[in-house]
């Protein structure tokens, strides 16, 4: 099987593994021809027309191949994709095969026209949108029923006959990045494009986020160091944080949106086209027709799901937030009893035992947490979301909401409720700081030292092996096939959306969160990357135009942070000073200094376009040529019938 | 000159005349001759291809030409404007020439196939890009420049040589749709779909949406009637009454676009793709190079324009402001003075007197926004703006702030600074109700009877008259070009948006301004409908998808009076008997009650889609089709390249 394979342009000399594919142990022989004949079968046959090889390791129970095409097939793959490149007038296209010579660096012996994710992605694609034709089930197994436009692989995913497929890493690659990225102490940008073009878009688009919010917290944490130094406790300086607070976290969420359109449109994925959404693959139901597409697939009633959201999830995580709250209330009990046993026996074990409930609730916290997480997960997945995108959306709303309540509430309880502002500032600074030690440890340090040692063990078996194939190549792929594989930026993303709500919302009676959110982020930036680079399975590169659902995240965590902190610096004492006889006043003006930052607010982002001046410029001429193509099209119609 | 027509098929026999066209008197031969034979020249030759005809009139100083178009060039037309009609599948296409046939109710001789407001709309759109090839200027007229794609009829109007373009009403079908749009007293829906493709979608929207928002008063007016008729005052009820305006308000906002997507799909303009935009008429500049399009036209440095708006136009807005505010005090000592007056000399006389300052005052108002309407319009202009959109888009604006401040600055002033419910109630009910019967007064009845007065001179004078054609025609011609022009729906929407104002800003306070509002806008209905069809000259179809900044309008104006109402309710002894003790007690719950009001309205925007489910699956299925149609041609591509 492994010697029969089609070549598109049969003058292709060297096979370059993209995209490792592994088979369950002991698949069906018939099924492994019956799937790599499809792969490499002609798309007028309903192939994909790329290219395989069996990758043959000592033992030989394992089925793994390696897929691979040429350079004219990836070609037009990307064509088919929608990808969009850089023309030789420094313009953005969407890239065709019979328009290629207008495109920069292009040439037909240049294969590194196409960066290696792009290549990935497009025989991921490719993959993917290999359908069954009129089989009625995968051959070997009956139980795997197919339909006629059914997904292949999703098919044999689903049915656990497909392990895994992932990229391929490319070492040279790597270490260039890694050297380039992390290798050197240096203080400056990181190689966005670099990361863009070895991980794809969605992944430099996280870095490139952390990155900016990293510098625009600086500011912040510059104005907010005097105020801990020096101790001020003035009113006006305070109200002049928060309301340089506020204003600057609108600022900068509307530049980032800016920035973003710059690098995306550089990256071409702003210009991109959206694909048509396939059902996710765990999406369930009877078969039926598909009203959009008029084919037969899985259909799935929305009143259902509905039912299934309002009538059992919404429920669900009502309750979950109640038992938040119940916990805090535990919280607030160990805490006074911390108190009094101090005030009973001082000594310095007391003295630390006043920050033990602290510790304990952060702990507690991050656990429920992830426990959430879990139950978030499976009830998402259980309401039966046809698009993934949809499913995501689900998901982020439950965990969002749940993590806001749960490491906020005791804090607003504190605030509000207690009007206890020391309290306030200790928790604060123990909540952040113990999160953000738990996350570096949990999400980076961890898996590395797990993977180190599995690293390890992974070498002595390989070094023993003989095959005629190259020996590094097995290697890399047996050590690859057993790393961890990266589940999205979801994770990162919800870190740094607490982060900011640590900082925001209660930043003019804590002005240090933001130093500590500087620092947290710098040495982020490196475990990140080394997570990336050293822990994980590649991921398949996303092509993205922006942060999505997170950029509206932040922007309600702003706009919360407005109310929070006017109705702070309401309560402080040195404003109800100023208003001595009448608290009705005090609170009126607070209520109308806060609604007219909401005001200056919305119209600041309302106000700065979300684009620069030249991305829209060449973003209508696009457009207009658009337009115009289609106007001589209608003028050539004309001259057709009249002459 | 008029006999030499140029026919697409010249088989077309009936020459119907859809569009005026009215030079200046004394326009000198050559010009018109190149005019004219510029429109009936081949589209090849730079022409529009269309049909004209001089109006033989008696004293024959008039210019006027009738414009037509053969059944032929309206259908290609109709494909370059980007129409979209109903196919035989009941979907909503594009209309293309070649794919005709699948078209419903299309036959080569059903020539009602393009309604009559469509064939004006696609000869409007012909005649403004007739453009000009290498003419330097218009011939006979040094002073008007020309340069290479400068449309020729925007140059004409604006040198003065074209006094006007309008389309012709059809007598018969105006006949019809009045008689079923308020011919008869019935009670029931307008004929939106008559009146759209009568006046275009621009109009019939703006009639879609008066009824709708009258529909949607009706249950606030139903609601607010006991609570004038029975005197209610208890705090409670008043608590429903605005709780439920303000949820009520915003469902019905949020229901208008799913409406809207409806209509509007019915009418092919949800589909239609946005044309490029030319410069508006009055944009003035230097000839420059356009970065978008690449083509001569004057270009004006945006930095120049955004000083004139910064530091012109939004300092003399403040000061109209201001003015309006100071105007406002005035208004308030003549209410004291009345008052004292009153209090002195008891009598029928002096009862009367107490409403003349507010009665004075609505109509210092109403003065003044017409005054600062052409203030505004005058500013906007000279900003220099270079489309059309963008004009609008600042004229609006500017339009709004003043008129919201002029209308509503002394109801706030009485209710937060002088804390008088009563006069605020007795106001309210002043300035609604003057400003409705000067509205209905001022844009339909005075123009009527002058329009009527008109119509009488003119028959008389055109009596006399002796031609060879059509006798009514001319009559009809010379009677629709003294009609006044009708300037699009600006005022009225605005005269809606300060009603809304009305209704639901102070909504706890007076219960009975919905009921003004919906007997209002029945009466409105009608006298607007009558102004279209008698009073002015029929307006070229605008095809639009949706009310555009209106939505936003009410949907701040619906915010703001989330906050208007929660401030009322937290004012009446009722509530402040509540909390006895604690003032502060009472505006944190208030404060907590409004957030959480204006929390659950963004939610609710949020979760109520903005087209109704069977929309989307239409407008996905289109989608779904273009994007299936672009893989067909990669597919086509790869055929041709690997066989």
């Amino acid at each position: 099987m492994a010697e029969s394979w089609t070549f598109l342009d049969t003058s292709e000399p060297n096979f370059r593994p993209l995209v490792v594919i592994e088979l369950a142990k002991g698949t069906k022989e018939e099924t492994i021809a019956w799937f790599t004949k499809r792969i490499v079968d002609k798309k007028g046959n309903g192939g994909a027309q790329l290219l395989v090889k069996p990758l043959v390791t000592e033992n030989g129970d394992e089925n793994i191949y390696l897929v691979g095409a040429s350079h004219l097939r990836l070609l037009l793959g990307a064509e088919a994709v929608g990808l969009v490149k850089e023309c030789n007038d420094n313009s953005m296209r969407a890239f065709t095969y019979s328009s290629r010579k207008t495109f920069k660096d292009f040439a037909d012996d240049n294969h590194d026209f196409l960066t290696m994710a792009e290549c990935q992605y497009i025989i991921k694609h490719e993959l993917e949108n290999l359908r069954a034709k009129d089989e009625k089930m995968i051959p070997g197994y009956p139980q795997a029923k197919l339909y006629p436009g059914k997904s292949i692989v999703r098919r044999l995913l689903t049915s656990g006959i497909l392990v895994q497929i992932f990229p391929l890493h490319d070492r040279e690659e790597l270490k260039k990045l890694r050297h380039s990225w992390y290798g050197r102490v240096k203080v400056g940008y990181q190689p966005l494009d670099e990361i863009r073009s070895y991980f794809g878009e969605t992944i430099a688009l996280y870095f490139g986020f952390l990155e900016y919010f990293t510098f625009a917290l600086v500011p912040m944490a510059v104005i907010g160091i005097p105020y801990y130094v020096f101790a001020w406790e003035d009113y006006d300086k305070y109200v002049m944080f928060a309301t340089f607070n506020l204003l600057w976290s609108t600022v900068i969420l509307e530049v980032w949106k800016r920035i973003c359109a710059i690098m995306t449109y550089r990256w071409g994925t702003l210009l991109m086209k959206r694909q048509f959404e396939e059902p996710r693959p765990g999406f369930r139901g009877v078969l039926g027709v598909n009203p959009v597409t008029g084919r037969e697939e899985p259909v799935y009633s929305s009143i259902r799901r509905q039912i299934r959201i309002y009538l059992v999830s919404l429920p669900f995580v009502c309750l979950c937030l109640y038992f938040s709250l119940y916990v805090m209330m535990i919280y607030f009990d160990l805490e006074q009893w911390a108190l009094d046993y101090h005030e009973e026996n001082e000594s310095n074990l007391s003295n630390l035992m006043l920050y033990v409930p602290s510790i304990i609730y952060a702990v507690v916290i991050e656990i429920m947490n992830r426990i959430y997480r879990y139950a978030a997960e499976f009830l998402t997945s259980w309401e039966n979301h046809r698009l993934e995108s949809s499913y995501q959306n689900h998901l982020i709303l439950k965990v969002l909401v749940f993590n806001f309540l749960n490491c906020f509430a005791s804090l607003f309880y504190i605030a509000f409720v207690l009007f206890d502002m020391k309290l306030l500032r200790q928790s604060l600074a123990t909540l952040l700081i113990t999160s953000q030690i738990l996350n570096q440890f949990a999400e980076s340090l961890l898996p590395y030292w797990l993977q180190k040692r599995h690293k390890k063990r992974m070498k002595k078996r390989v070094c023993s092996l003989k095959t005629d194939m190259d020996m590094s190549l097995v290697e890399q792929v047996n050590l690859e096939k057993e790393m961890g594989t990266y589940f999205g930026t979801f994770d990162d993303y919800l870190e740094l959306f607490l982060q900011f709500g640590y900082v925001s919302l209660f930043s003019c009676v804590y002005p240090l969160a933001a130093v500590f959110a500087v620092l947290n982020n710098i040495t982020e930036i490196y475990s990140d990357a080394l997570k990336m680079c050293r822990v994980y399975k590649r991921p398949f590169a996303e092509p993205t135009a922006n942060i999505g659902v997170w950029q509206l995240a932040f922007e309600t965590m702003s706009v919360i942070s407005v109310v929070t902190n006017c109705m702070l610096i309401g309560m402080s004492p040195q404003v109800n000073a100023l208003f001595p006889d009448s608290k009705m006043d005090l609170v009126l003006t607070v209520a109308l200094v806060e609604h007219l930052l909401l005001a200056i607010k919305f119209i600041m982002a309302f106000v700065i376009p979300d684009k620069p001046r030249d991305i829209q410029i060449k973003l209508a001429k696009l457009e207009f040529e658009s337009l115009e193509a289609l106007k001589q099209q209608v003028r050539v119609t004309v001259k057709s019938i009249v002459g």
